[in-house]
């Protein structure tokens, strides 16, 4: 189904693809929210699943199919993105968009889904210590989730003005020059899109504790994962998570996204966007065809 | 309480402490049989928990004694260990020796606690995928646990001796320079005591499978952990066991233990007998007071 592209939005993985991350080349973008130009939901508002699948292989018919193993990735891997002014995905991928959810909104769908998608793979409970590292574009999605789901998170941060964003929302939060580590909290979610991030996670994590790696870098140099073994950490990599929840998150206004959107773009200088996405005090930045 | 040391055995970590891990200085050694010379135990065969714990931090109380925050480890942190004529342990760490089990049997206690300890921390069912990277000591025990439990693990490790000596006790054996890494095992259980074997098993594991990693080392430089988050992988570190529950399967049999003895050492060729177990065709090598 062909989708004209109202917005997408720059996310870390972005970055690193433009810096040589999957080896992809094409049209980048994996945030959107567009029009469906045909099919079942011609002419509505949709968001897209950004994994295309086969269906066929051991993991589609394994009840995994973001994981199959002849899969297309909007803008990440074997197929063109949304930094344009169309994109293609196939029908069963579209979810529509309820009218009161506006468009600035609604391009936040698959971060917020992947903010989501830990709840879906570990085990959370109000009580418990949870500790978010990394205050940036990510960080703020997973911090509003946790604390819609009444978690109490901390956030542990670099930038004052991002910090002081999630303080505005009631959000616990710590610099990272400050805060203790203390090997005390129950779940770390690992959102600093830096290698360095899961060695501080492991500084968090209480033993036998559990981390949540969210950042894909290749880069682990200097990395000690003895405390992994030596205190029976238990690393869960998260990646796409379920965009249905997302929609209705952002449909029931649990989510604050309007102080994310740091800047937008018109299509034709979407170099600009991208480079104005890697600056520090950056969260998310769109991009308008 | 004083124990007398019957026999101690050289453990992959001893090896990593004589580098510089853990900074330790004292007497070596985690792995014996000793007999008891006071207390409850006096004048029996005992093995002993190695980690020697304060009973009142958090972790304790939280039923996690093997992580508690002021422990001292046996031969590893702030506590002489078992490479001597005598050693000391509180008495509630020591395990009596039933008289079926030989010295040379109960001296593997400690490390096929170790390998016990993977079924405590991850779900393991009859039917599953399960590989074994490594033959070398802590594999073979792993391995035969794991057949014990009836997994029918693949091991997969680069020593054709110690792969022949898995294959006749039956377990199913494939050499790392044929192995295909398909992404399609349920557990990879790591045992190669190198950097290089977290990566190898991401390669083994399938999309949102497990790992359980049991090398403990710092290095890790040139390690690509972002198909941790792109296969949503679990990675579980698993340290010590539970050594009723390995005295429990030497005295019923279930691990041959026999095969796996390289050489036995006199104490005062203990340095010897430390580097014969950096030896490449080494399993385990004993130290007798």
């Amino acid at each position: 189904v062909r989708v004209r592209v109202l917005l997408a939005g720059v996310c870390s993985t972005d970055l690193e693809i433009v810096k040589g991350y999957m080896g992809f080349t094409g049209v980048l973008g994996h945030e959107f929210v567009g029009v469906a130009l045909e099919g079942r939901h011609a002419g509505r508002r949709v968001v897209g699943e950004i994994n295309c699948v086969c269906g066929g292989c051991d993991l589609c018919r394994a009840g995994l199919p973001t994981h199959c193993r002849r899969r297309t990735v909007l803008g990440i891997l074997g197929r063109d993105g949304a930094m344009a002014e169309r994109l293609v995905l196939p029908e069963a991928n579209l979810h529509p968009i309820p009218d009161a959810v506006t468009d600035r909104q609604a391009v936040f769908a698959e971060p917020l889904a992947a903010a989501i998608q830990i709840g879906r793979q570990v085990h959370l409970a109000p009580g418990q210590k949870v500790i978010v590292l990394g205050d940036g574009r990510l960080g703020q999605l997973v911090a509003q989730v946790l604390a819609a789901w009444k978690l109490a998170p901390l956030v542990v941060g670099k930038s004052e003005a991002k910090l002081a964003l999630l303080a505005s929302l009631g959000i616990a939060t710590a610099r990272a020059a400050d805060a203790r580590a203390a090997k005390d909290a129950d779940v770390v979610v690992e959102c600093t899109g830096t290698a360095a991030g899961l060695g501080a996670a492991l500084e968090f994590v209480r033993p036998r504790g559990t981390v949540v790696l969210k950042s894909t870098v290749a880069d682990t140099a200097g990395l000690n994962l003895a405390p992994i073994v030596i205190d029976e950490i238990t690393v869960v990599g998260s990646r796409c998570g379920p965009m249905a929840e997302a929609v209705a998150m952002l449909a029931r206004a649990e989510v604050r996204t309007e102080p994310l959107i740091t800047a937008e773009y018109p299509l034709q200088r979407a170099p600009e966007a991208i480079k104005a996405a890697a600056l520090p005090d950056s969260i998310k930045v769109l991009i308008r065809p």
